[in-house]
């Protein structure tokens, strides 16, 4: 057998089940790992190693009495530094809510604690969840675990490098325009953006009110999908929480589906080699399994880039006008440059930006999703980028670099719907080419469906 | 019994289907007191004599074949110039739109069909429903019925006065921050804004998607009462037209209510003596038919005012970007000084005032209608003022009379709540002060039954 911190979560959830394995010694070596890597990799703001072990020691003895346990019973997660629990700080990644303490628990923390993590403490990311790369002015970067000298990917950095590095079993993300995606598909790990609307963000750091969206990234499809149907669902605490259909453990079988992958246009220009080979190659998977290929024909995206950045600096905009006003200085440079772009927005050019959101998505469900059950792109156009060549000011390659890292994931992001990345195999130094697959909205289902079939291929 | 053109909506259905008088008898009697009133009163940007004469004729053969026939049959209406109706144009009281032709027809327009509304024509309004006095620099503004050289209030002008002078027994206006039951109070008519999100806005000309509602000018409070319940309820092509229970025909009994009438502060700080003396009629009216009277400890209202304005004009900008850069000079001065106040809100600040609105709403439902289940005011602090004051750069008076016209309706605006407009009797040269009663969201039962009490009382 592997090495524990080698199992996905669902096998460690088996093993500590089966009393293959406590939680106690499960959480030690997590702990052991992680603080072993912390110089190299920096993925935690805070380790709460003592908290983590009486936690991990409870789960035990509620096994050993025999009490119902959930489906993530005493495997120890943790989760990016803006999830919310009562009387414990949330630091948003920032100098200005470092000490800042909660007064309620997230939903989404609430419902993995009734499942049954151990949470083993706080996860780097970008200053207020702004910045695909994941630099951070105050905490530093996390680091790719894959190849410490490149970027783990934002903002949900400290993610990508603690799942990355097999640390932790999974985590939570947050992505407003990819940064679930993005740190996946830098540290080789699986990460789901839901449905806008699926999950509940009460208690959780906003940025973009209209583009927010809370998932995990995990060591495997189907972990993803667990960690999902676990914080998915109404919440009376946030109204723009819907009440769809939960996620179905039964998608179509990958033969009755059919998947559009562009080979022309937005999503194949100047793709780095290794991503075009690897989406050449899970198209070769998917026809194999089944799946009927087609050629989507989509709108024009590239405003979608720029527009997506709108909406988000224009919400960040709102939420940070006190601060912006009395503490200027307490944010770093990047974030403070962005937020005051979104300062300057006029207002009916922001409602108009929603107002294309809108007519877009009901053209793409019209016209693209109509003629497939799914869009499988690269979710990067490169391989994860070396840190100092985005570093801030560093080079004229970097503002490239800057534009082009997110313009996949936007796309989805705009238009709202479930997005899966997936990695592919190790190439060039180890690291891990990605796509992402996007469904109708709540069809993760159909995504989890097509990235499994993916995954068995490899 | 009264003439046919004094009975109220209710009275004259039930007339016709009664075989009392025809369809075509009473369009007709409707059609000579519109031509008779038009060049004293401005109701209306068009009447289409022929259309309704052969419309009624269709109405009493179908009366007369034995046919159901739905609760207004045959009762001549006419609406605010902005429902759509295929093939027929929809002028929203502009020069920018006189002559543009729907190509759908208002869910509004095809349920009052489908109840069978005979259309007289398109009434008078404000250009694009922006001004609460009824000018309107292409049309010329629509006059008070009880007294010509008074504003009959806007910006459902028309619809006042064509329901204040007994041409029409019921008319469409809509609401955004007084529009219905400024022009209500005005000409002496009930008017109700229904819930935010009660009645569909597809093929409604928008102003501000946030505060926008659709809803009647009408005779009686029962008229009103029945109307809103024809147009209500869910419709698929407005996502914003919430499934909320349907009006019911049963309220709670007046003396199981509690009624928040305000005896200082904003509500009731300088009132003309005649709103003044009303609302404590209408506070004794109350009172002897059981309803408990408390004094509402309310929050400061006065930033609503301008939080209001600030919501619909910067609304109002995104919507008229395109226009308002082609061609500014189509806009009259008034409208076009408005739009372009609104084109230069930075978007957080606009976000901002939507949060406050949340917060704002919140907060009045667990302090305020906790406490109590309607909330009684006037609905302007004036009795209606002459057109000459408020006329485009008159006087000082003009600035003072404009702000404060619409300072009680905005309050409800902005909260999204039920408020009806209901009239008392006659004073000073005929005019009429008015209350409005607000309840909780989708309670306009409530405030009808305290509404009918009110006119059983006087």
């Amino acid at each position: 057998m592997t090495e524990p911190l080698d199992w996905t979560l669902i096998e460690a959830a088996a093993a500590i089940r089966a009393g293959d394995i406590s939680s106690a010694e499960l959480t030690d070596l997590a702990i052991q790992r992680a603080e072993a890597l912390q110089t190299k990799l920096n993925s935690f703001i805070a380790l709460e190693p003592e908290a983590a072990r009486s936690a991990a020691k409870a789960a035990d003895e509620a096994l050993a009495s025999g009490r119902a346990v959930g489906p993530i019973h005493g495997v120890p997660l943790s989760h990016k530094d803006m999830y919310d629990r009562a009387g414990a700080i949330t630091g948003c990644g920032s100098k200005i809510r470092a000490h800042e303490v909660a007064a309620h628990t997230a939903t989404v923390i609430e419902r993995l604690d009734e499942a049954g993590q151990i949470h083993l403490g706080r996860l780097n990311m970008s200053e207020f969840a702004m910045g695909p790369t994941g630099f951070n002015a105050h905490h530093g970067r996390a680091s790719n675990p894959l190849d410490p000298a490149r970027i783990a990917g934002g903002s949900s950095s400290g993610s990508g490098s603690a799942v990355g590095s097999n640390t932790i079993f999974a985590a939570l993300g947050s992505d407003t325009g990819g940064s679930i995606r993005l740190p996946a598909a830098c540290c080789g790990v699986v990460g789901l953006k839901p449905t806008q609307g699926r999950v509940s963000r009460f208690g959780a750091m906003p940025l973009s009110h209209s583009l927010d969206c809370v998932g995990p990234l995990a060591r495997s499809v189907a972990d993803a999908k667990l960690i999902t149907r676990i914080i998915a669902g109404p919440d009376g605490r946030d109204g723009a929480c819907l009440d769809a259909p939960p996620i179905g453990a039964e998608a179509p079988a990958v033969a009755d589906l059919t998947v559009a992958i562009p080979d022309a246009g937005f999503f194949v220009e100047d793709l780095a080699p290794e991503v075009a080979a690897f989406l050449a190659d899970a198209e070769a998977i998917l026809t194999g399994a089944g799946a009927r290929i087609v050629r989507p024909k989509l709108p024009p995206l590239d405003d979608v880039i720029e527009l997506t950045n709108l909406i988000a600096m224009t919400e960040a905009g709102a939420i940070h006008l006190d601060t912006m006003r009395e503490r200027p200085e307490d944010y770093g440079e990047q974030v403070r440059a962005r937020l005051i772009q979104g300062l300057g927005v006029p207002a009916p050019v922001y409602l108009r930006a929603m107002q294309i959101k809108g007519v877009f998505l009901r053209r793409f469900l019209a016209e693209v999703l109509t003629e497939c059950d799914a869009v499988v792109t690269p979710t990067m156009p490169m391989l994860p980028p070396v840190s100092a060549e985005v570093e801030v000011g560093a080079s004229e390659a970097m503002t490239r670099v800057m534009v082009s890292i997110s313009k996949f994931t936007r796309v989805f992001s705009f238009l709202g719907l479930p997005t899966l990345a997936v990695p592919g195999p190790a190439t060039t130094g180890g690291l891990k080419p990605s796509v992402q697959i996007a469904a109708a909205p709540f069809r993760e289902d159909i995504t989890c469906t097509l990235g499994e079939a993916i995954e068995r291929g490899l």
